[in-house]
């Protein structure tokens, strides 16, 4: 039902994509973060408004149908460039730089602002859920073959602010086709959320 | 340790400003989607790069310091502008419009296109959770006053694809400061997602 697609891209050819395509990204993260926090009049309102729609005009003026998808190259390299998580040319992505420690540990420190709102100031309950089952299933995956999350309970001890967070996880256990992973986001007070997740190694990826 | 801003706006004034902003929120959700998918070569990103920055640049010449925050009007009224989820001028929110029947079953008809991705096609685990977390937030909170997330399990029956979906989400059992939740996510061929939740009265909501 997944289709990875399996494109036979050099490391120089991804390397010249992601020059073109990734500052692009970059800087619609800023106007979606300047579109919330913005007070200018209603006529400058509506000339910048005018601006963004020419310009989605032109980069739609040739584009894939659907959504980016999960290219892997020949070489074995996965490009998640879409993903809502980790994806370089996806400016709702923070985007997550993930981790990987040789015991195992996946970790990784990233920036949350205005667009990532719950509770006033605080991160939204539901983003750090987002970014945690990311994490962990990440953590579930380190010979890269993807698992999918079979079911995550995410605890909320205490309110996540926005700002500099800290997330990690690692594998608690493993059970056939069934992989455990803990993990929690922290501030520089301490966690303010933690996860337990099982992700399942989809069917054909079994031996 | 929340503030909840309550400034004394006319329903008209909360109007104008809905006029003037919510067009543009609308704007840049496009743009999010063309990020991604576009296909133009590399001069035609950099000048389009160029006209977002300067848009950005306009935007952020007056601007509040921080998130949105929540506002409270003197007439009751909560203006979440800025969520992450629901917010109207957050680019990132889809933004869900959340019902309620008069059996207090909440429930909302969405749409997720290629910014909500995860594996191929589909949309992300954490998005679900995002979505699931917050509508079953406000089921838990019937009387308008907030409840914040204890804990949430969210099971992942079935990948859930990108496209048309709907949620819903009501209270199955109130027990002192815990209200529990439950809803799920469903596409035109049944429940793709699920959840449980427990939220908490805040202490300075408590009689």
């Amino acid at each position: 039902m997944l289709e990875f697609t399996v494109e036979d891209l050099s490391a120089e050819e991804i390397e010249r994509l992601r020059a073109i395509y990734e500052p692009l990204a970059v800087s619609v993260r800023e106007l979606v973060d300047a579109t919330i926090r913005t007070e200018v009049d209603a006529d400058t309102v509506a000339a910048v408004k005018a601006d963004i729609d020419a310009a989605t005009a032109r980069l739609r003026s040739n584009q894939i149908d659907g959504a980016f998808g999960v290219k892997r190259t020949t070489s074995g390299q996965s490009m998640s460039w879409g993903n809502a998580v980790i994806g370089l040319r996806n400016p709702i992505a923070p985007p997550l730089d993930i981790h990987r420690d040789p015991d195992g540990r996946y970790w990784c420190d990233f920036d949350l602002g205005a667009a990532y709102e719950g509770p006033p100031g605080h991160v939204h309950g539901g983003v750090s859920a987002l970014v945690l089952d990311h994490v962990l299933g990440e953590a579930a995956s380190p010979d890269g073959k993807p698992r999918f999350t079979g079911s995550i309970t995410v605890r909320y001890p205490r309110a996540c602010p926005l700002g500099a967070l800290h997330a990690e996880a690692q594998i608690t256990r493993v059970d056939g086709v069934k992989t455990f992973v803990s993990g929690y986001i922290s501030d520089a007070e301490g966690i303010t959320v933690e996860a337990d997740g099982v992700f399942i190694t989809p069917r054909w990826l079994r031996d």
